[in-house]
């Protein structure tokens, strides 16, 4: 395929690099991933997304060749970091160090935090990871999330049998109940903000709530402390 | 409109009763609802609701008249009652009585023994009421979800009040996080399924699991408790 005219030649096609043509490469990325957010993947022409930047149809060809291609360069290049900002932290090697709960709460903290800067994300996750037929399910469990879920949940079992964690807790269930209660209420924010309560609910209430919800609910509870 | 031949008119167009035509009407509301849960309410047409169950898409004219009214029978008819079955009895007079924590842990069995029974809803709530743009979301949230939530809301902060609910968490937040662990755990069961852990991991298993977290996670914490 030939380049359309004007617009650079990247050294390595499909990776990022400093060069002018990236730009075009980062806009349509940016442009497709928001789009994918509001209306789904599977109802978003490769027009609507060169047009959403002004640019042409001929360009979403030439940058990412196929859908395929585009929908792998969205998970790897605009979800991959999103995943790796909360949960490095997590996984890295010092990581073992810190309390289990306070690794759990962390997670959930930064998933609200991240959230917050990339509002694309709690409606992506809803539309094409969460619903049965989601175009970017498959991709995103097995780069990221069924790899990383796997140690978290071994991290989790470890710090249950150290009597860290609240034994009647299922170790899968700990992993899905942080994303469920950090990424589903900002999916539905516009619906639970019609809840008549005095008081602005931001991300920052959230998190407190979040927290404070985990933290109680996720330590051993104090009878069985007392025993062991 | 003149009924198709054969099915006998029913005495009051739109409502259940124990009429032979009604078997009809029933059949075409579980095949709406079935069909919306699993490919999203805007991709299903009134022709595949009618083959679904071999019927003519006449049938689902006569019985509906307008798509409008088959959305709203499929949420007054089909939703209505299973959101009558998960509330209503944390909502009934008597149940002031209860605990709050008790409250909202039941609602949390509740939701998830409910949704066993009727394994289309978690979709359909993913779907449909929880996505934006979703066409079963307005007419859930006026008719049932904002005047039920509200009363429940009202209730947990008249428990944190007395002191019986985690003062930390927000009201409006406990309701949305109930939802949160229980359907979207459901929703999603094909995926988490998948991280290797040992033992089988059921309905029940979730349960559990839901329960101690929000027994632990909504109870004043000991220290608090201590001090008043």
């Amino acid at each position: 395929m030939r380049p359309p005219a004007s617009i650079p030649v990247p050294r390595r096609p499909g990776r990022p690099a400093n060069q002018p043509g990236n730009d075009h490469r980062d806009r349509l990325l940016d442009a497709a991933t928001a789009l994918f957010a509001r209306q789904g993947a599977a109802a978003t022409s490769l027009t609507q997304i060169a047009r959403a930047v002004e640019l042409t149809p001929a360009m979403v060809h030439y940058y990412f060749r196929t859908r395929d291609q585009l929908l792998d360069a969205v998970v790897d290049e605009r979800i991959g970091p999103l995943i790796e900002r909360v949960t490095g932290p997590a996984l890295d090697n010092g990581a073992e160090a810190q309390g289990a709960v306070e690794m759990i709460v962390g997670l959930a903290r930064r998933m609200l935090q991240t959230a917050e800067q990339a509002p694309w994300f709690p409606p992506l996750w809803i539309r094409e990871i969460v619903s049965d037929g989601g175009l970017l399910r498959e991709r995103m469990l097995q780069r990221f999330a069924l790899p990383r879920g796997q140690v978290i949940v071994t991290r989790i079992a470890a710090a249950q049998a150290r009597g860290e964690i609240n034994p009647a807790l299922e170790p899968r269930m700990v992993f899905v109940s942080v994303l469920a209660l950090t990424l589903l209420p900002l999916a539905t924010a516009s619906i639970w903000r019609r809840l008549p309560e005095p008081g602005h609910l931001d991300t920052d209430a959230l998190a407190r709530h979040v927290s404070a919800l985990l933290t109680s609910g996720l330590g051993t509870p104090p009878t069985e402390r007392d025993s062991s």
